[in-house]
């Protein structure tokens, strides 16, 4: 029987939807709203930039205005299409993206009186301002409870869900009172959707929770109140109105209710599933499984693993998260990611890359690209590391920053460009391999992501120095996807599973390492790896006088051979 | 009584001369004469990147072109002035610019015969052909003589006399018998002026002897027969056709004979010098002594120092040459250089500053400037090495590259300019310790040179790195300026000291370092030597781990404090 279901993806920017037909994956509506709030979506705080919050009403705007788009494109593109047949929605959203609420689990900002107050807005992921509670929360937790950061990578982010609430409690306590709890934005939209707001009931998803909330079956849940006590009672005390359990999200949210029905034209009762990450639920809508990493490629890079959670898993040192059900359930859900790959190359374009490389941005990407693709690996005498903007995986370290060597009087911009492809593909590398350490085996990567689609050279030498066959992502929208499918999984109409395997297609062309090439860049990584260690790591006791004499060699062998 | 003397300064693409006042340094006249053979009178060969010869009779014909232009500019310039009081003429050039001569002295390439032949012509400084040839001669000299390298910075370089006349040998035995001889540039030009061309009996100077040929009166002269031998039996035969004793500049190579006289528009029998390296007598002309550092800041610099040869001086390891009055009779010169400087940043401006910085290269350095110029030391965060094209002093190894690391994604291009600036006076620091830490003081440091004429904020940030005050020359001539001097001094109307007393002056403006700023760049050097030598030397045992937090720490307090 014919079905479909919706998804709903909410970035940093804009939300979008994506109506979704079950049978073959073929997107019939798909409608963005950018948030009219503050800069592009994000209000700011001239005073300081770390500052990033959001209004929730733009959220809830935006999910009229993208579901009933999407319906109306459906019903416009395909006369078969009926609204009856829409059997689930799926949320995900953007976090850690902490959403201060009152008893009623109704966010403080939609309360008039905090309609001028910037903290009792929606903490935005890259708010910034927490970064102090970060440093502490890390320091406290290395003492007293190492377990909960073995499982987020060894450091705790400024941009995470206890960081940002301690905060606010230090900063406007008269906000943090008022707040009876708090919510992740993506447990908010389908608490709404559902009428179950109430924040001691309404369903969380294990994937913030987990990601985020340092939540974990094994030790009960979020952590104690004597380590809460010892960062600040109030914290303590705050955890008995959040939550003991967090779930997957092809669990069952709630059924939606008659007012949301009607505001959405679907159906009362339709399936609304619990809410997660939209890097994860893109992972889902790429067709992750056992044995692919599903790899964003964009600004930054996020990095999806799955393995079995009935085999044992130990910690993976560096990773920023581990958690049993928080991509698929039945799974570990492995995150990793590099802080900027996409933001790299956009910096050194915008930057470094004389005109004579062409009058626009794009211009001189393809020129660049067109002349590095006629290189072979090693021809550019160049190394880079891709830390511009510090290093999220493995190393989890934001004071670390870019390097590039081997430059000669005769480097050009295209081959600066080239080394810092390679850069973000050996890091990249890094991850994989710490992965496959410990026992997770990576047989192939599929790719989602503006860089992706776009550029061939890149997906070339991602292969070369990756190893593994690299494919891409049929659907230029699998976070929405994802949530669609997750909407699907929710209504028990059929399981997450076979939704991904009607619905998730890559596309035709596959970038298979090249093996010649590969040599090289085995070459090249072993060096890459030394810089990676001497620079980022407190235990590296090597040496480094023969990095740029063996670039030299590599080189004037690669010249010789072409 | 009134005298001039004249100084002729041969160039890489062109020759110029220079008619000064020897009571007070006025400079009344002074012609350039562009080589008129091949590319900008360099002789290439398409098929080898590294052939760099050139035309003798180009050296004749600038001859008479710049001393008749620059004798007729004073007559125009001064009514007073007198030809006939002029007393001395002095020839710098550049070196090891080797010269093919037949028996009588002739250059093989004035012999119709050889005119098509390259390897007949004049091998000039910068020809490469005989790497394999300086390889193999270091290699020797290490087992067999480590005294020879000791005094030229432990690495026999391929531009060097020994390693050409070596590749002539083995690429053209036809020119090589046909060779009678061989003749430094500076050598065979007061040798042509005074009709002393035999090259058995022509005065050969010890500035291009001691730096280039391994003689050293110490060790009885050029190398050993024994040593040639083991290189080859035809250098060992060789040597008795080349010359026993190399003397200093301000030593008389002879009258001018009465054909050149006329020629010249000049007295029959007036002085002329011995020859020697440009930057020799350019260190001579910007006022050379004993605790003045002179330097010659253009694509790539010169360090020239002197101490007195009465005092032992131990070999200082990593200078390009110690040689016993090659600089000032009577004191050792030293030198020291790096490979390059104005060449880094004129590749960066031409390879990575977009047009937003101005439309041409002059526009764009001078906004750079502008922009760089409001910043404090350390505000970059950035850190670069100096290495583009190897480095000279103090690790005489070209095998190096360049490096530049603490980017972020919002580094713009004037503070990479920066950071390659600040790289390059952390070099330049480092000679001067080399130097320092032998013994031989360095109180001011007296800059000619492109750079030191132009970029005042480069200089100021020489000042804060160098720790000392930094001098201009007065004039932008210095090398025809100090071959000037030491023609008068070989005339013997005066001494060479009394010469530059009278004759070399500084800009009004001295570069004070500014006792903050060389706070932060202790720190900042710090750093760079960290760099250093953990990618320049094989001994290095250290870490790096804190080089990029360092610099960030360093970044912080400076914005902190602005």
């Amino acid at each position: 029987m014919k079905g479909y279901a919706i998804g709903i993806d909410y970035g940093t920017n804009s939300c979008r939807s994506l109506l979704v037909d079950l049978s073959d994956g073929r997107e019939l509506g798909s409608k963005v709203f950018p948030y009219p709030s503050g800069e592009a979506g994000i209000l700011t705080d001239p005073a300081d930039p770390n500052v990033a919050r959001q209004n929730p009403q733009d959220y809830i705007d935006g999910l009229v205005d993208t579901i009933t788009g999407a319906i109306s494109q459906a019903k416009a593109a395909d006369s078969n299409f009926n609204v009856e047949k829409v059997v689930g929605i799926g949320v995900d959203t953007t976090g850690s993206t902490v959403i201060p609420v009152d008893a009623s689990g109704t966010p403080l900002a939609l309360d008039k009186k905090f309609q001028g107050n910037l903290n009792a807005h929606v903490w935005l992921w890259k708010d910034h301002t927490a970064h102090a509670e970060a440093a502490a929360i890390t320091e406290k937790a290395a003492e007293l409870r190492p377990e909960y950061l073995a499982k987020c990578g060894g450091t705790y982010s400024s941009e995470w869900w206890w960081s940002k609430i301690w905060r606010l409690q230090k900063i406007d306590p008269e906000v943090f009172v008022a707040a009876h709890s708090f919510v992740e934005h993506c447990d908010y939209i389908p608490a709404l959707l559902t009428g179950n707001t109430d924040p001691g009931a309404l369903k969380r998803g294990v994937c913030s929770a987990g990601h985020k909330a340092m939540y974990n079956a094994g030790w009960g849940g979020l952590p104690d109140k004597e380590f809460l006590t010892k960062l600040d009672p109030a914290l303590a005390d705050l955890r008995d109105r959040l939550f003991d359990v967090a779930v997957p999200a092809n669990q069952l949210a709630g059924g939606l209710t008659e007012k949301w029905a009607s505001k959405l034209g679907l159906k009362p009762g339709t399936a609304v599933a619990v809410g997660a990450f939209d890097a994860h639920m893109g992972a889902v809508g790429a067709g992750i499984k056992e044995g692919t990493l599903v790899k964003i490629l964009g600004t930054s890079t996020c990095d999806c693993m799955v393995t079995p959670n009935k085999r044992e898993l130990p910690d993976i040192p560096g990773l920023c998260g581990i958690v049993d059900g928080s991509i698929l359930p039945g799974y570990y859900g492995l995150e990793a990611g590099q802080s900027a790959v996409g933001d790299i190359f956009l910096w050194f374009v915008n930057n470094f890359v004389p005109d004579s490389y062409g009058e626009t941005i794009d211009e001189k990407f393809a020129n660049m690209e067109a002349k590095l693709a006629a290189m072979k690996p090693g021809a550019t005498g160049l190394l880079a590391l891709d830390w511009n903007n510090g290093n999220r995986t493995i190393l989890v370290d934001v004071q670390l920053s870019g390097l590039i060597l081997g430059q000669t009087l005769h480097t050009e911009a295209h081959e600066i460009y080239r080394a810092l492809i390679e850069a973000t593909a050996f890091g990249a590398l890094t991850i994989i391999k710490r992965i496959e350490d410990y026992g997770v085996p990576v047989n192939e990567v599929i790719n989602t992501g503006g860089l992706a689609v776009k550029n061939e050279t890149l997906m070339q030498i991602y292969a070369d120095i990756l190893g593994k066959p690299l494919k891409v992502s049929a659907s230029e929208q699998t976070c929405a996807l994802g949530a669609a499918l997750f909407g699907a999984a929710a209504s028990g109409r059929l399981t997450l599973e076979d939704a991904q395997a009607k619905c998730c297609q890559v596309r035709e062309r596959v970038y298979e390492p090249i093996s010649e090439n590969q040599v090289i860049y085995e070459r090249l990584y072993a060096l890459y790896r030394t810089l990676h260690d001497a620079f980022g790591t407190s235990g590296w006791d090597g040496r480094l006088d023969r990095v740029m004499k063996d670039l030299i060699a590599i080189r004037a062998e690669t010249r010789l051979s072409s």
